[in-house]
């Protein structure tokens, strides 16, 4: 079946306890642009992004996300969607009055019930006339010098009851499941996903989640062009006293240049590059074992991830952040996601 | 309409008037691997291509290009096409017995009339024990260290002597126009083409042919990942004796790093890296203007083309070979492309 | 003789006909920061600079240089250089009143008749708490996010009526002649010299000058660490409507990474990076031909200098800016450097 | 006072218990060239060396290094570092029968005991006609395109019984002390120190010792050009099987991006590149704090160093082993160096 229903990940939505902070750094270390207000929002862009807005940040009590945006590859994709999820209990409804684009069908995942929204229709980023690139056209304006002046938004990475009814969940949707990090055959505790494999290795990604509650982010990430970029950023965010988390270093998943650092609300944030491109349709996913010294976590395989790194937002009850904790990748191989949750 | 047809640029065929000096280049300093030899071709593959080969050496008097080959989105596409061109002048027919893929469709362009062909089936690279990576399993083997060690295929630029009507055939085909430099408002004498914007910004490029042959080539481009890579790409030539003829720079229409080279058989062969990813179905072909001091040449706006980088192969006669040197790109903007063939 | 006489070059002065364009120009673009204003000077720095300023633009009727500064090795190096000197014609004298260095000698290079000037006890510039940089402790202020952010001043090219003479000069305070582009053998018509090497592969350049002026200059050089920095510097002077001259490239003669521009006064600045470090006291001047086919212009070989390149400030009458012109390196060897000026 | 003795380190003697696997994989992975063999050991060279060889290697029982070469500045000044050591314990004597360069001095440093030697007269590497670049003559030949392609020979680092006996030591020959990671005011557990400058941040670094034992050797390190160049040796280093102990990553201490890898005998090698330049002459050295959170470890202050990273050659007594195992740099800055030698 030669389908594709997605055309790009659009937008996040960011819950932000504080959402000044939060669209200050965004500004000035991440090098966003502001294109409107609205309500408790404000609608962000990395300044090589065509459409509208790509983060969205909204004032809530906790970190987390809300909307995951998506376009569709063509004008009837959204309504093949919501006819194939039909009344199943992902069917959320039609809404057709955001900022940015058009009439919007709206679902939920199976299990990690992430409130996602699929739309054809967009509007474009009009540059003023100080910011228009003349001379590059396919440039929707001049290249910014703001912070790191990441490009645009590339995934996000959430929390997950059953991974193994996700990834089903994301494929009747036309996803690739380009590569996972099992435990044993057939049960992943660490998978990348994309629609089609254009503009990164993946858009979505999916961790554990041990909570029993729903909507969990672990981090959203946006693009630089360079590796030397990342590094850049890396400085960058040092100079602007944003302490680092991990990185800068290769994925070896799927070789992402990474650097991962925390907003001001508290939230994980992604800078990456690179990457293996997947071109193929039928593209097999790689399985690595996570009790096989394999585990494929970093090209330079000698990286220790730091404790924090196990969190993800709304944070959870003690237990399940323990679990979550001690599922995260260590060291060594043995200590590798050695718990898994009911039904990954 | 959502459609996508074919999945990649999968192979190009060389004509090398010295097959044998060509070959030993390409795996000395492009670092292109061979995969098998069969009667007069030998067929080459980048490391990280997961196909069986993508660059086919054949014996031939002249240089210039034989099949170019797609990968399509799913098995049904093939007959798709076929259907598509019923009986037209551009169908040519089913073959199935070629290396490296299964049942096949031939067409040729409408007026630059080269041999395409489409497919589904594929063979896929089998690494070796002492080259199978088996830390990063999305790479089909170890990682080369083998001269300019090119990752995969990236486009082919062929000259078309009716380039409206050559992109309109592309586009029935699922193709997206995504750049041109206009002589006039509709009449491009450059642009660029993607079968779905997954690797590169353009899988086709075309250019004027004022020769009245058929079948006439440009360059073939592989990729590499970065854009120092291409840098090295630049020393590793020189360190082998064979001359830069453009480059390293940024061409200004899609943002790619380039470099081209002349492989030993006379023909032009870029190394590139980066450039604008077109995530956009509905992307908006963007027009430069030769005549209007915006030719989209350069991100750095100062370089001079070389005389020699008009020839394409084979070789017009002596008349069409000036129109078309004086077509190519000079230093000012008024010189751009001032004579157009019939019907571009 | 295991001598040597300077540390580094410190500063340069500017001279600008539109001194508030160029200082304003200097912090956005090229991230320079203003140490302090004293009458009709600007002091400026880079982000890396230990010292007081680099950098130090004054208003003038026509662009140019005026005091060449140079921090000794030692603190009695520039008595050890006065009484070298002794009353020779380029003995100009002793002043203590300069902000950021203590007392300091003065003299007149021999046939460029550039003014330079030597100290040792120079004022160490002073972070404010929130620009500290308080983990790397190498760095005397955070790393800069504005503009190309350049680090420190690298070299100054001055044009010399006699440049055999000039070499000659130098040599006698210390400097190494590390390259040369020779019309004949001996006669050179391109000279790069360091104090020491340390920096970068020179801190002054010669070119020839046929005005019968003095104290002409074609361009002042500022530092970034990588090569691809100068490719982001070449965007951020795009992006700043400021058009480039030549660039990025490497000059084959010393492998540096370059781009030149104009600042808003005119006068034509450098950014520059890498390039082969001279380790060896007794390096033997490497002596391209520019008759014989090595001008060393260029690592890739292909690079055509825009006609405007041969400018240097103040300009020349016409018929000595004609020459000039036609001394600049052109495509071929051949018309590189034909003719020579007096004593070259 | 302005003096300089020492120009450059030119040479160091690695001593391997597999001396036939250790030169192969010099030159396979490392990209060393070998200009000769003499005896039990093996001279070679990075490509961008003009000096007859920098990396001897001769076979003995345990891993470990002999002789540490420098150029001097000019031809008077091994016999002026000869008296400043007169019948001093440090003072070994004259040879002159060495491969590469001329009459040396010999001497060891006055507590790491390392065999120390001194030279100004030198044969320069003359490169066959093949391998000659006509191009860029400063460059003794061609670059290589062979593994990593390291050009030139950086630093060694070295274990001392009394780091602060050895700094003085070093500095009364001439050394600049850049920077150290303090216990407390003025007992330094590691330092950094130049010759001049020029080439790198440091030609020595200095760890503490606790074995009683002499003439140990932590890492050689050889550079490369670009970050990205390490990055590639990362993946050189890993296609040819050999593990990464740490890196890619930037140290904070100087900015040097580097790489830490074991080469078949079983020493670390580390490949470099960067870092701050020191053009002080009167640089004051910057003092990290183990203790008080700025130990000056990393760029991106989050790189936690394996248990490996401890051992020195050749390895001392179980004891000492674990009092500088514990000694190593972990990850809180509260266990950074916590014991420290007699002495430091």
């Amino acid at each position: 079946m030669s389908e594709i229903l997605l055309s790009q990940l659009a937008h996040v939505e960011l819950l932000s306890p504080k959402p000044e902070e939060t669209v200050a750094w965004m500004k000035k270390v991440f090098g966003l642009e502001e294109t409107t207000r609205d309500g408790q929002s404000v609608y962000l862009r990395g300044w090589a992004e065509w459409l509208h807005s790509s983060l969205i940040v909204t004032e809530a009590p906790e970190s987390g996300v809300g909307r995951i945006g998506w376009r569709t590859y063509g004008p009837n994709d959204p309504e093949t969607i919501a006819q194939r999820l039909g009344d199943t209990e992902e069917h959320v409804g039609w809404v057709d009055d955001w900022e940015g684009h058009g009439r919007t069908y709206q679902y939920k995942s199976a299990f990690g019930r992430h409130l996602h929204e699929v739309f054809w229709d967009v509007d474009l980023y009009e540059a003023p006339a100080d910011k228009k690139d003349s001379a590059l056209l396919m440039r929707p304006q001049k290249i910014s010098d703001q912070g790191a002046a990441v490009r645009y938004l590339d995934h996000v990475t959430m929390p997950s009851a059953n991974m193994k009814g996700d990834i089903e969940f994301y494929k009747k949707l036309g996803a690739r499941h380009t590569a996972a990090t099992e435990v044993e055959p057939g049960f992943s505790v660490f998978s990348t996903l994309t629609c089609n494999g254009i503009r990164s290795t993946h858009d979505i990604a999916l961790v554990p989640d041990f909570s029993g509650m729903t909507n969990r982010a672990h981090h959203i990430a946006f693009r630089v062009d360079q590796r030397l970029d990342v590094e850049r950023a890396a400085e960058i965010c040092l100079a602007n006293d944003t302490p680092i988390e991990l990185g800068p270093g290769v994925h070896g998943i799927d070789e992402i240049t990474y650097l991962y650092v925390r907003e001001p609300g508290g939230f994980r944030m992604e800078i990456n590059s690179g990457g293996w491109v997947n071109t193929m349709p039928d593209w097999e996913t790689k399985n690595y074992q996570a009790a096989g010294g394999n585990p494929g976590q970093s090209v330079y395989r000698n990286v220790t991830l730091p404790e924090s790194f196990y969190e993800a937002w709304p944070l959870p009850p003690k237990e399940a952040a323990e679990k979550e904790r001690d599922a995260v990748m260590h060291d060594s191989v043995a200590d590798f996601y050695q718990q898994k949750p009911a039904g990954v």
